[in-house]
């Protein structure tokens, strides 16, 4: 028997117009590409979205077709999300940092027929121009006095706008319709995309206000580092106006002092970003000797955020939240909040907790599998591959069968390519993704373990741990080593000493290389398949012997 | 083109089994019929509520099938709206407080299969038993050393339990399937039916939690005084577990100086009820010269807050959350906390404020319309009538074509039955029940406002206004006024001069008269079909000049 009440569906926009009327004092400060600080409230947020709508409408786009960006995070970006679901396009998100291939495979592959760039990227498009699909039409987000000179034919957003009506009459589209885009980044093979609606978006947004609330409630002001072009900036730009929180948009500054200065001056609440932003804002706090005022929160997730970076800032007053997710999980999966009941515990076995990437959020399922499938327990010991499902999750990718095929499980579980562990509190330890795991005679040795004990010593400013091949062992672990002052560099028994506290002898490190700086993919994480091919060849001590 | 997501049904059984690993500390305290205070925590409420969705099967309940509960807030009553919903099966909620003929009536329209009751209530079922249907099962709530004597043949509730499978297989219903019935107090006509959907609730659960949460997060304590016979007891045994609140349950003892004592010993966060209520715990207060050390706030709904309670308990350093909504909206659709930006008002204005019935909660919809249906604006003036819209509204009545079609507008909108204005900040202020508003000389005067401004007069404990027929105005203003202290009543006259402050010379009341106390409906409001009834020959003073 079915109930008896309405079905509304569940619509992007509505975020937007509940916070314009609920919170209007609600707002977006943008530290803009034109480099100066700009703002607008919810109120005119809306307000130029529905401009904005009435724009891309008069540019031909209708229901389903796909508006691209390729853009730092800033209020016409804001815009373009809400104006491009909410009329019923699909706004695809393109990551700047993608090779030139990539990026001109997944415009094609997602049939863009508008391009939003910032100023920042118009010379990228440029380079590219020959290669672009001839219809595909340009718009540079900015005003008229800042239009460049381009061979590209541009059109100005704010001409656009100019002079549009400030409503739109939002269509009440089916909640399940496509509203977003976003292509994983590719280290393997092509980009493949995730194709988000309105529900699994606005359930998501719902997800996180109840899972993350020291971040997300009424008043606070976050600074989202997580890129807009990146799995929609971890959802903030949704679950921010649905609770009434202020977004502090840093554009493309974000480096240590930047990010410092623009928590500072817009008494940012908490920020959300992966570990390598974080590494910078802790040199630049430990640099000035000094905290940024109203922080309260750091969300940290994307790689394994070290312990000792955890302890860092929790030192200084700073609630750390490690999270885990991913593109196909809109993204997130997990957080790793201790409860209050679990505040009561030593502050080191508080940190331990913390240092796990958490427990699932409200609407995702979590299992661990064996090589055949079958269910492991949660017993803080079985490893396995981790699967997923909810709201939240993709069933499959855009236009792309065989990658659907292959991610999704008998029971229509999707698979993570993560391995990990969870514990009778329900605290996922990811141990590896499957393809960094290093197998070494058929046992397994988890690369982030030993990073993570690794980045605890004072000489460490960063590291990796990698598999090279090995005659009798088939893999063994290869650490590489970015040494805090080259002129005085770590010596591995000093780190084997600190590992054996917590890991097997077979388990160390057989080899330590040095390296200036580690090769980060397009979102920002450490790139293992770049250090594979550096380090590929490396003849590690004993194999040679 | 639709997106490429998972689609999960929402269910609402997720919410505890989510609570129960997530935040597994939480709890349900109950204040017990059989005299004591029993806890449980959110993993043991999912294991009961898995064992008895196995007795209620061995009951031979199946889908859809109508269960009802005659009980008050007790972790039994909790595990029963899982359980029941859970397995697939329709929670039935009865308000002991109906008269006979209406309880008869709704356990006939609702074919309730079985009924659960506390201890409490077998004296009414027996004196009912001859014209309850033949079929009925009966269980009471308790355990075998307090089964009492009965005519009825009366299972056990721990015996239904006890030995089964501490797991269920929960089956993966439609998310738009019924999950649960309450029907309304019925004082107009036979009591209709609201049927809530796994959907309706799920997000109704997110919604509050979005909405209040002072009230709902991690670590809250929150006792809800207003009874899970009544919309759900307004959605808290959802949205608790769903953000990891812990709930206490009252039971039968909602006087205030029961409410004072578990508030102190069970350190209670928060709290939700109707006014009188807290009248209840204003008086205890008063008496003990104390504030209930961990309350930090009240949500009050139901009826019309008075100003002056929000200042008594405002005044205590509590806050006061007023909220407004029916059974037919899940119940929650305004609440009138104030924005950060607010507080920076004088307090005063703060106050004016939070006595309206506040902004809309997320995923509802508002309208004011004139007698056309045509929509008025939000602009603090236009009183209209107030149409809502959204996914926990219903879109009719349980099996009742009539009052469904009679409720409902040509848009789709739910018509409230309240009579409103909105300001330009999104404040809803009910003005009154559309048949509570007194029609004098072709204008309305709110009955709301008049008792708001008497309730301020040290000499009122209570009141109440009510339309009087009048041979030249048609309806004019009736006071009725329970004393402070009887020996000293209030004047009419300081009443009136009290009133101008805020109202027109012609729309002070044309007379008063004294009561012991006012009559309440089954949902604990002042009934003023009743008095009405009581006072409709009443003459006034000009009228009979
Ligand atoms: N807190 C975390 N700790 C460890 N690893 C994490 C954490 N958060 C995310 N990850 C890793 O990031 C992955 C998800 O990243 P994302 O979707 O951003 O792109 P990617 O997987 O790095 O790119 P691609 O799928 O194209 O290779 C997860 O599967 C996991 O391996
Ligand atoms: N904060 C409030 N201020 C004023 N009135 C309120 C408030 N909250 C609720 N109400 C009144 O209560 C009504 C909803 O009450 P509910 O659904 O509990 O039963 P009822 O309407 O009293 O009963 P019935 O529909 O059977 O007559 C609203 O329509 C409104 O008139
Ligand atoms: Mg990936
Ligand atoms: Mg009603």
């Amino acid at each position: 028997m079915q109930g008896k009440m309405m079905q509304m569906p569940l619509r992007i926009i509505d975020i937007l117009q509940y916070a314009s009327e609920v919170h209007p004092d609600g707002e977006v400060v943008s530290a803009r590409v034109e480099g100066d600080i700009h703002r607008e409230t919810y109120v005119q947020a809306f307000e130029r979205s529905a401009q904005l709508a009435h724009g891309l409408k008069g540019l031909g786009i209708g229901d389903g077709d796909r508006v691209a960006t390729l853009a730092w995070n800033g209020y016409r970006h804001f815009e373009l999300y809400y104006a491009i679901s909410g009329m019923g396009a699909v706004c695809h998100t393109i990551n700047p940092r993608l090779s030139a291939e990539q990026m001109l495979y997944i415009i094609g592959h997602a049939e863009d027929q508008i391009l939003f760039t910032d100023l920042t990227f118009v010379p990228i498009l440029e380079a590219l121009a020959d290669q672009l699909p001839s219809g595909l039409k340009f718009v540079a987000m900015t005003d008229r006095a800042h239009m460049p000179e381009s061979k590209l034919d541009l059109l100005c957003y704010e001409e656009l706008l100019d002079g549009q009506p400030l409503r739109y009459d939002w269509p009440l589209i089916d909640e399940n319709e496509a509203s977003g885009l976003c292509y994983t980044s590719g280290t393997t093979g092509h980009p493949k995309g995730a194709l988000y609606s309105h529900r699994s978006t606005v359930l998501h947004a719902l997800m996180s206000a109840v899972s993350v609330p020291k971040s997300l409630n009424e008043g606070a002001r976050i600074l989202p580092v997580v890129p807009m072009f990146h799995v929609n900036s971890w959802g903030l730009p949704y679950s921010a106006p649905l609770t009434g929180a202020s977004l502090i948009m840093p554009g493309p500054h974000l480096d240590g002092a930047s990010l410092f200065d623009l928590m500072e001056n817009e008494l940012v609440t908490a920020s959300w970003g992966v570990p390598t932003v974080w590494m910078g804002l802790r040199a630049e706090m430990a640099a000035r000797d000094a905290v940024p005022a109203s922080l309260t929160q750091l969300v940290v997730g994307g790689s394994a955020a070290a312990r000792e970076m955890i302890e860092f800032f929790e030192g200084k007053g700073i609630d750390v939240c490690h999270a885990w997710g991913m593109t196909e999980m809109s993204p997130l999966g997990t957080q790793a909040q201790v409860s209050k009941s679990m505040q009561d515990l030593p502050k080191d076995v508080q940190i331990d907790y913390k240092s796990k990437q958490g427990r699932r959020v409200f609407g995702v399922d979590l299992k661990i599998v064996d090589e055949e499938g079958k269910r492991l327990p949660h017993d803080g010991e079985a490893v396995g591959e981790l699967f997923v499902r909810g709201n939240a999750v993709v069933s499959g990718y855009f236009n792309n069968e065989e990658a659907s095929a292959a991610a999704m499980d008998a029971e229509g579980w999707f698979g993570t390519g993560d391995v990990a562990h969870i514990d009778k509190q329900g605290f996922l330890s990811l141990q590896d993704r499957s393809k960094d795991l290093i197998k070494s005679g058929g046992e397994w040795i988890s690369s982030i373990d030993l990073e993570n004990i690794a980045l605890g010593h004072p000489k460490v400013s960063n590291c990796a741990v990698i598999a090279i091949a090995h005659p009798k062992w088939e893999e063994r672990p290869l650490l590489v080593v970015v040494p805090a002052d080259p002129a005085d560099p770590p010596v591995l028994s000093e780190l084997h000493d600190m590992m054996l506290e917590h890991v097997a002898r077979w388990q160390l490190p057989d080899d330590m290389v040095f390296a200036e700086a580690l090769p980060l993919t397009a979102t920002g994480k450490v790139s293992k398949l770049t250090l594979r091919k550096t380090y590929g060849d490396h003849v590690l001590p004993d194999a040679a012997g």
